[in-house]
């Protein structure tokens, strides 16, 4: 925890106990009251430090590092391994540092993003995408090939099995091909039940150049959860399903050696199933306004805020300099999410109350005022909607140290769709 | 127009016959029909000449030449100077082919993001944002001064031209200062009415280190019109309200050399009126899936795209693999818009319908079918909902060229948020 009280630019230094884990985890959700009646505006609030050009991405090094320790602790307490997924931070040192706290790899969401990671020397990677070109992987593969890195990918269709058999074949290596399973976001996957489950299965364990890597799902429908409830209950019917097809699958023959499931709400929100043998979740490093609204999250965990500065009043919004492209117009992960864009609080404390960012241009945000706007020039933090879609906007992001300095951290796999 | 019955990979040529600039004009919006109606299949079909790693964005160069020639033409027929805001491409080479086609110079919305095009050599750069600290245009002020570059600002209160006038002073220069208006965006300016214009604009006027360089307005409420009539009246009153200002600032002794406004709506939907001395408009370049929404484009008229590979189906959708991440999540622009990310056509002309872009995740796009989808791994083109927001997520973008060859394009001030 910082020594905030030290900090001079802090007005009002809140002194929020910090609580432990599990104090934590049984708290009520916020989502049943108000964001501003159950998060009070001190737990909003951090020192300012560095007095850079606005906007900037500030990421709190405690703050993140409790978070990359909570989840490890969680996946070893539940005995499964952790294999963070980078699309949230697409930065290598944080991917570093989620490896020395005890993470077995990452996971990446295409394949010239898994390749920055791949390059940079992290032994072991999942690409969580369907891939269903051969040239899609062919840089990928040439370079796990030659660098010696474990290499997962995922299928859900015939294509994509041929496709990822025909870059492995051209490559003359062997890849570990998981199934992926649709647990209930109706995006990528077959269904448990569908009867293709066990020939998709079959025709990865049969070719030649493929591994049958075990089945893999990501269980997004669970950011749309209104109660925790909600989310245990997803939890535990992914990981019902899943290993009810397991089981089918090893009655016909093929081996199940792993479960792979991943999404912050579940692993935060939910106890890790019995059966489950990796979590991949991603946001977790940072959350979000929308962990707030999930209730897996407190205002005091998020680590990933946004500095602007206010440029103008008007009758009833205070304007800031970040509009969507710094703050992204997302709601919440995969569409979901309420209105607005984000918390902000006066960056020094002077003003005891939290604001809504309530529309975006792209380089101004409208916050809505009731009483006194903040100052034009004064500075502003906002707790946006969404983390990972901020990031995304960045070269480079700041990390606010234990000790209080600012420290450039690389944004490197940023722009890497493809 | 490109010779498109030549392209060997279109299934199905399209021979839209190109109506003129007048024609076009005269058309009813799309926005009083469904788009699908309104909008043959044909009208949206191109040639995919380049296999290139997918998603990336197309920029179509002669649907780009004939959109910029088209607003160089309005402009001069109108009388009026023409200074595109680059926020929309962020590219250098687009900016050049801008002025050489007539335009006197450029518009930014960042500090940052104008020292790009001010170190690239563009002798006339307006700095459309509002100013509040002196630092933040630091080095911006540095390099005019270094280069002779023709700046302009805007200020909006006493602590931007105290800001300004600082930075102007600190570097021994007079800097341009527009008044900004708000003429119904309620986002940043002082209203035409409001005593405080006259108060401002003698402040500026009065500044050692600063010369009133006119008033500024953006019409951007215009996005939220329903009807082409709309935007007309918007135009007109903005035109209004800003000459009957500029007639009391002249009966008070400052003198209003220039009044500049600027949004694409008003700029394509309705005529310039009398007393604008300037525009200022960014999306016309490209045009997207909101300025068909608002009846100022066909489809013909929009020179970008993104191109996507279909990489599962699902029940209802099939996924491509363009999500938040290269189409943002952006409605429209300052958050005008509708339901749905865009509006997506087979790439090869094998299905005859459009479809619906109706949901995102990161790096998926859900598109919903009703007969039968695209097959996994052919590519689909999507027009977008904001064709701003979409150019910066890339670091560069691919030129289908006249000729039908495609070359990077790259995206000079992308990420340029300070």
């Amino acid at each position: 925890m910082l020594d905030v009280a030290g900090c001079a630019n802090l007005r009002k230094p809140p002194r929020a106990v910090t609580p432990t884990w599990d104090e934590r985890r049984s708290r009520p959700p916020f989502a049943e009251t108000t964001l501003t009646d159950a998060a009070p505006i001190a737990a909003f609030l951090r020192p300012v430090p560095a007095d850079l050009p606005t906007p900037y991405v500030e990421i709190d090094e405690d703050r993140l590092t409790r978070n990359l320790r909570g989840m490890q602790a969680r996946a070893m307490a539940a005995g499964v391994t952790l294999r963070p997924h980078i699309k949230t931070h697409k930065c290598l040192a944080i991917a570093r540092r989620q490896l020395e706290l005890g993470a077995v790899g990452v996971t990446a969401s295409k394949p010239e993003e898994a390749l920055v990671f791949v390059e940079a020397g992290i032994p072991s990677v999942t690409l969580a995408y369907p891939i269903v070109r051969p040239q899609s992987i062919d840089r990928l593969v040439q370079s796990v090939k030659s660098r010696g890195t474990e290499l997962f990918l995922i299928a859900a269709s015939e294509v994509g099995i041929e496709a990822i058999g025909a870059a492995a074949e051209a490559h003359g290596v062997r890849l570990g091909v998981f199934l992926k399973i649709d647990v209930g976001l109706g995006r990528v996957g077959v269904k448990p039940s569908d009867p293709r489950a066990l020939v998709l299965a079959e025709s990865i364990s049969r070719h030649p150049h493929l591994i049958f890597a075990g089945l893999l799902s990501h269980a997004g429908h669970s950011y749309g959860s209104k109660i925790l409830e909600e989310i245990s209950k997803i939890a535990d019917a992914e990981a019902a399903a899943l290993a009810e097809l397991a089981r089918r699958l090893r009655q016909s023959g093929v081996d199940v050696s792993r479960i792979s499931v991943g999404a912050t709400p579940t692993c935060l929100g939910a106890a890790i199933p019995e059966g489950v043998t990796e979590i991949r979740p991603g946001n977790y490093a940072f959350l979000d306004r929308t962990a707030l609204r999930l209730g897996i999250s407190t205002p005091d965990d998020i680590s990933l805020s946004v500095i602007a500065t206010v440029v103008a009043h008007n009758d009833k919004h205070f304007i800031i300099d970040a509009g969507s492209k710094s703050l992204s117009s997302d709601l919440g992960a995969h569409g979901s999410g309420g209105s607005g864009f984000g918390v902000a609080v006066s960056a020094d404390g002077a003003y005891a109350e939290t604001f809504e960012v309530e529309r975006l241009s792209e380089e101004h945000g409208f916050v809505r005022f009731s009483n006194t706007p903040p100052t034009i020039g004064s500075r502003v933090r906002i707790f946006p909607n969404h983390a990972c879609a901020v990031v995304a906007q960045f070269d480079s992001v700041t990390l606010r140290q234990s000790d209080g300095r600012a420290a450039a951290l690389r944004i490197d796999a940023r722009g890497r769709q493809t």
